[in-house]
This record gives C-alpha cells, structure tokens and sequence, in this order.
C-alpha cells in the first residue's frame, strides 16, 4: 500500500461513529457531541447496536444499514470488538479508520497480537488505520473534529501529527492563545500502520498545509522518516519536538507508548541533516511553527528592532546576539533620515528607539525605511501593534471615572491606527520579502475571536527565537541548493 | 543620609501631584488618574498655579498652600522647572520626591547639571529622590499607584526594581495573566540618588516582601550592590534579569540609560558569588519570582511527576534533566502501594501516568504519597489542577447542544474538585515543607480576579525551569551556611 494520499482520513465526504453513546462519560458520546457541536461538513452517522437516538438523530445497529457511502469511520468499541467491527468497515467499502480505543501493542501481548490482527484486517480491506489508541484527528476545511476532548483551534496552515495524544490535544487547545491556526492534527497512537512519515509525506503534498508541526517520541522507521522529512523540508518547514531526549525522558517515553518499543534515538545533527528544525519545548513548538507558517523567512541575520521604550530594546538585542543574530548600526544616511521627524533628543542608533514620540507617523516610516535597508533582513516591533487588545485589558477601574464619550473615541482612534498598521506591514512584507514580528503584552486569549493580522508574540525573546529559528532554515535550504 | 528607610516612598501617608493637569495627553493627568482610580489610601493633593480643579478635586496653586502635611511629592513638571518645585518640597517639609520628569543626564550635558543641581536640592533638604526620569511607584498596602501607565498588578509579596521604566511597568502589565503578585514597585530612572542596592536593601528589611525582583542594565557603584546583594540574599531571594549582557545588548543600554555611563559588566558567576539568581528572560523573570514568592525552596534534586498524559510526563522528565533535577524511579512499596488504587494496566513508574483515571481521590493520594518519601523533594502535577478555569475556556459552540443543568452540575463538581485539591495541596505543603507545582493550560488572563490558590504555570517547562532555580538557590544558601 502507498500512504501519500491519506484524503480519506483528512477530508472525507462522509464518517460514522462506531461505538455512539449517550452516557456522557463515554468517550462515544464525547467523540459525538464534539463532531456534531463544531459541525462537520460531510454526512455524519451513528452506530450502535443498543442505542437508537443520539442528540436527536438516528443511531443504525450496523454499519452496514448506514444508506450512503461512508468514507470515514471512528471506532471507540471495546478492544476485543474492533476486528469485526473492521471486518464490517470493508464490507461496506469504508476507506479509512481512527481507531480511538486502547488495550492493544501498548497494554499487553495479548493487545500486541489484537493489534497484529486488526492491521492485517485494514490491510486486506484496504482501509487506512490510524492508531489504534489514538485520541484522534482534526481537519479545518471539513471542520471534523473528530477527538476525545473539546477542542477548536483557530483554522489555519500548519498540520501537526503527535506521537502523544494527550501533548497534542494539549497544544491544540493553547494554540488559541498564542493566535496560531491549525490545517489538520493527527495523535497517530500506536502506528500500526501509518507512521508519523506517512502523515509528514501527506502534509508534504497537501496545497493547504504550509508549515508541518511534529511532537515525536520514537521511530518504525527511522530512515524512512529522514527520508521523507529531507525531500518534504525542500519545500514546507518542518518543526519537531523530540520527547525522550534524556534518559530518564526516554524511559517515561518507553512506558507510555509501547508501541515505540523500536525507538531509537536520534541527535539533533541528524534531524538537522535532514532539513528538519528541532525545538526546545513545546512554547517554541507554536511559536516557530506560527512564524513559519505566516512570514517570510529572513535572508540573513541582521535585525532593525523597533522600540516604544529603551529596556524592552536592551533585552531584544540581548536576545539577537544570544540566538545568533545581529543588531547593526544604523547607516548615517538612514540615521539622517529618521532625524528629520524625530524630535531632537532621539539618541539614533538600532534599537530606534521611539523616546516616546510613538506617533503612527515615526512608527511607519521606521517600519519602512528600516524593511527597505539592504543590509536588514527582519524587524522587530515591539509596543507599537494591537493597541486596541491592549488598551481593552487596561484596568477597569481607571475608567470608571472617565466619561464614556471620552472613552469611545479614544477606543476608535486606537482601532483605527492599529488596523493603518497591519496594512502597512502587510504591504511591507509583500514588498520586500522580509519578516516583520510585532512583539505586544496584549493577551490574545480565547476573548478574541480572530487572530491578529500582525504576526505577534507576547515577549521579545519569543520573537526573536522564532527569527533565529526562520534564519536557520534558511541557511539548511542555502546549504542544500 | 543612610537609605535603608525609604518608608516616606512606598509608605507615605499623604502624596501631592507637583503638576496636575485637566488634558488627558500630559502625564500630569495621567498619573493623577492612576492614583486616584486606584484609590490610594493616603491623602492625595494636586498641584498645579495653572488649574483650579481636577476630576473634581481642589488644585492648589503651590505644594505650600496644602493645608496638610506631605509626605511625598510626585513631580511631572518640566525640568528647568524642577529645582525650584524641590526648594518648596523642602520648605513644606516633604520627605521623598519621585521626579518622573526626563531631560536630565540623559539627554544633554546641561541635563546632567541639572540632574546635579536638584540632587543637591534634595540631599540639602532631606528629601529621598527618586529618579529623575522615573516612570514611577507603585505599592500594594497603601494603594498607591503613581504611575505613568495604568496597571494594576495583584497585590502580593514581591518587590521589583527596574532600570528600564517601560520594561518595569510591561512586566508589571503582564504579571496579572502570569498570576504574580506585588508589595512594591520602583522604576529607578537615572539614580541621581538612590541606587538599586539602596532599594534592594530596604526591601530586604521590608516585612512585607519576600522576594526581590530585578532589572539591572549598570551600576553607579558595582561593590556596594554586591555588597548589599550578599547581604539581602540570605534572607530573602533575589531573581534578576541582566540587561545589555551583549556587545550589541550593552551598546544599546549605553544610549538609553544615560545616567549609567559608569557601567561596567559583571559575569554571572559574580552575581551566583552575591547569592543572586540570575535569570534567562521576562518570562523566567516572573515565573521564578513567583515560585520563589509563595514555595518553600525544595531541598535536594529529585522530582516526582504526576501527570494526565504520557507525553505530557516526558516532556517534563526531559526538562528536569536537562535543568540539572532528576526524576528518580519509584520505590517498591510506594508502587506496590499505588497499584492498590490504580487500574491494572498503570505502568508504575515516576512520572506517575494516571491513566486517565484522574478520580481525585486517585490524584490526593499519589501527591500525598510522593511528598511524604523522603527522597522526593518536590512534586510536578500536570493537568490537574485548576480544572474549572480550563473548563470555561472550553469551546462554547460544544455546549449549545448541551441541557443547562448537565452543564451547571458539570461546573459545581469541577469547582468542589479545584478547592478540594487546593486545600490538599497546602496542607501537604505545610507538613512536609516541599514545593508543589501545577501545570495547566488554563489561561488565567485579566478574567480572573484573583490568584489560582495552587502555584501554577502555563508548560512543564516553565514549572521545571523554576523548580530548578529555587534548587539552585538552597545549593547557595547550603554553601553560605
């Protein structure tokens, strides 16, 4: 079987749900309610034997009494059930299954045989397997959220597959908060037939995935997985975080994933080698991933940084240096230049600082005359972007004495200057083919219900460990052509 | 003048505002809003010749037309105006100024003399100076929030100093999301008088502080504040962020901070000699000064995990390696005597995998059991903690097709869970005097109107990253003794 078309298990037309349930603390009526409440776009059916209504819809006993086709099936019966229930899948012509249940390669020989058996089933039917003892997929453009815990990532460009399903649904529901947006997600449990490569290799081919999210603990096969990571990171980013990097990681990740009993350990020269950029933790995971998935990547080290206070651009160039990059000076014909509208006591020199003036002016001219310098190739903007998510965080209580006219209309110039911004940046970035990262306290948090328009990390560090992570895949691309 | 008492700054029983304004651009409205907003509990008196009335409070014309007495004056004029204000602080008897207003060695060499002048001004009458070129105080028990900025920080045990004005009052922004809690807050501006040591020494001496905070960029006098560092330190831990630690870094510090010219850097390894915690970035900044707020220290390396997901605990093993801690395996008898309380397929083993168990009486027992060995010396439990806040965040769209009822039973059992844990936790805290962490990617944000009753972090990392800091800081304070 070749695995690079997975659209079955991804963007099916139709999915049923072996094991539907209407005790609330079953995993069937958890599954249920979550692909149900977020509204996935193809046909849904319920199946099982002893129920009949579902959350006011029809419950069939069989798959087979199911009247459409059925691409797609979630499976949350007892281990013991599965093969048949598989069987039942072919006959009906299903063309993958996620099989969530456990008690397989992980629990026991006895599961280890079970897991055998139901791969050698899918295999004859043809029918893909994820898992089994997955916590399940997600996938933005069918809006099928077929997984164990509520979640509902912002839709987005970056497809993740996690050998920990737990880590993933986890990074999954805090990826609302750090503004990053998801294509599709796989937790692919034990890989009795698909591999984390598989789904890399998919990803690889799929035109609305930009940049590839791994969490990885262990390999099948872990020349095919370089293999593929080496061809597929020629064209999209790839970002890993290895569990099980120590001792002690790799023996907590031999307990929890038995299926990975094969795993062996790989240095961080080797993903290099294969194009791949490894992370430090799961924070940096997001970050990197959303850098990549929304800008442009930097063709050298040099950085502009843009301040609204002398500290915050201290601990950025700090940060630079520290991560490899440079802060130049300014040319003395730029420096020149940005004289013109500074007020007479701006000290020059990169970090600009903005000494207060932060007018929306300064601010794009910087943005503009610092992007087109020849000799940068980022920048950095700290305090100056989403004003108005700040501004709506300020303390209550300095409000309530203000009058409320006062109020609005301060409310409306902020939106308006921020939203003047992100078309700048935008237009910058389009123009010059460089990245511009806006580093801003304000929260995102799941109160807003968009992300925002400027790529946006809450500390300057972040900001600038994403930035030396899009250089060094630049330099790996450099290297390889 | 000896420094140590610096109670007429952050204690003051009356304030005057040295230029009070009714336009809501000048920072003499600005900061008067702030403190009277906040409800600072002192007197509070505005002064200004020019206005007669601000948010309905009288504006005396002069500070000696107050009928009360003063104990300190915030003074937002401009600076060639400076001087005289200061004489008429010293006839009125006040006995601290916080000079907010910039333009003095930092600007010019005619800045630097009037810089000398009003510190004249200030030692001949007695007035602690703070600044100039402050963004200002704030301190929790008298409310007072003499600010340049709105913020409003949770009121608790850590006192911070910072060289950088915007990055001291961006931190103090943000700490509300980080759930950190503040006694007292100086932005130190050009420390024409009182230096950071000066500050740190006093809240040393503070009842009201147990953990001192700060950002350094230089000194005015390197040997006493390692002096002092030493000193404090035994009592009481330090965290500090060094600002301008690269070439790069120190040359933009250089331009910023005009008063620290007489810079000289200083190695980490000096700071670990003070018995300083040096740290890596804000957010470790914070973290670790909450860690160190509200933890006892643990006394030896060995951590033990407990966690909802596989993943999730080697990421957390993996962390605690890498910082220098260790995640030991479990006793014979602890295992044995967890078995009786875990399903038969538990893998045993540290991290302590619940599972997906996660009953409370399950999660009491293995934090309770893990404390009590007496070669554990601290505990990391990830996804257990907090659960209500994780619970509102969850997605709405997955409870519309939810009955009201299930959903409010639901809550109330997640709330009784959350306070059950919290209280469990303290009490195990207090008997055995080690440290216990929560991971849980419940974002606390400005939604919530206090702090999470168990110490909390958004990653492992970040929990790990603390744990081994204050393990660092036990070795130091094992070697001193």
């Amino acid at each position: 079987m070749k695995f690079s078309d997975l659209d079955a298990i991804f963007l099916p037309k139709s999915a049923a749900l072996i094991g539907a349930s209407r005790n609330p603390r079953k995993w069937g009526f958890k599954i249920g309610l979550n692909v149900i409440a977020e509204k996935f776009r193809g046909a849904f059916y319920l199946v099982n034997p002893k129920e009949t209504e579902f959350l006011s819809r029809r419950v069939y006993p069989n798959i087979r009494d199911i009247p459409g086709a059925v691409d797609l099936a979630v499976i949350v019966i007892p281990a013991p059930l599965v093969p048949s229930a598989l069987k039942e899948c072919g006959a009906k012509g299903v063309k993958a299954a996620v099989v969530i249940t456990s008690g397989f390669r992980e629990l026991s020989p006895e599961g280890e045989k079970l897991e055998r058996e139901i791969t050698g089933i899918a295999r004859d039917h043809g029918i893909l397997l994820v898992g089994p003892n997955t916590m399940g997929i997600y996938s933005a453009d069918v809006k099928l959220h077929a997984l164990m815990v509520p979640v509902a990532p912002f839709p987005g460009k970056i497809s993740f597959v996690s050998q920990s399903g737990n880590l993933g649904v986890q990074l999954l529901t805090e990826s609302r908060s750090h503004e990053v947006g998801f294509q599709k997600f796989v937790s692919n449990g034990n890989e009795a037939m698909l591999h984390s490569e598989d789904y890399i290799e998919y990803f690889g081919g799929d035109p609305e995935t930009r940049t590839i999210m791994i969490y990885l603990e262990g390999f099948k096969n872990p020349q095919r997985f370089l293999e593929i990571a080496r061809r597929v990171s020629r064209e999209k980013p790839i970002v890993l975080l290895k569990g099980g990097k120590t001792d002690s990681g790799a023996r907590a990740a031999l307990s929890h994933s038995g299926a990975m009993k094969s795993t062996r350990n790989i240095s961080s020269a080797i993903f290099r080698q294969a194009g791949i950029i490894e992370v430090e933790d799961t924070t940096e995971l997001l970050d990197a991933a959303k850098g990549f998935e929304r800008l442009p990547v930097p063709r050298g080290p040099n950085v502009g940084i843009i301040t609204g206070g002398g500290g915050l651009g201290v601990i950025t160039t700090d940060a630079c240096e520290l991560r490899g990059l440079r802060v130049p000076p300014l040319t003395t014909g730029l420096t020149e230049d940005l004289r013109k509208i500074m007020p007479d006591f701006w000290p020059g020199g990169n970090p600009i600082d903005l000494v207060a003036t932060g007018g929306s002016r300064v601010v794009h001219t910087c943005i503009e005359k610092l992007a087109a310098e020849p000799y940068i190739d980022a920048v950095i903007a700290l305090g100056v972007a989403n004003r108005a998510r700040a501004f709506a965080d300020t303390p209550q209580t300095i409000f309530r004495t203000l009058p409320p006219e006062m109020l609005q209309e301060k409310t409306r110039v902020i939106e308006e200057g921020d939203r003047r911004l992100a078309e700048l940046v935008h237009e910058v970035i389009e123009r010059h083919r460089k990245p511009i990262i806006a580093v801003s306290l304000a929260r995102p948090g799941l109160k807003y219900e968009e992300i925002s328009p400027i790529v946006t990390y809450p500390t300057p560090e972040r900001a600038v460990r994403v930035l030396a992570r899009m250089y060094q895949y630049y330099q790996l691309q450099q290297r390889k052509s």
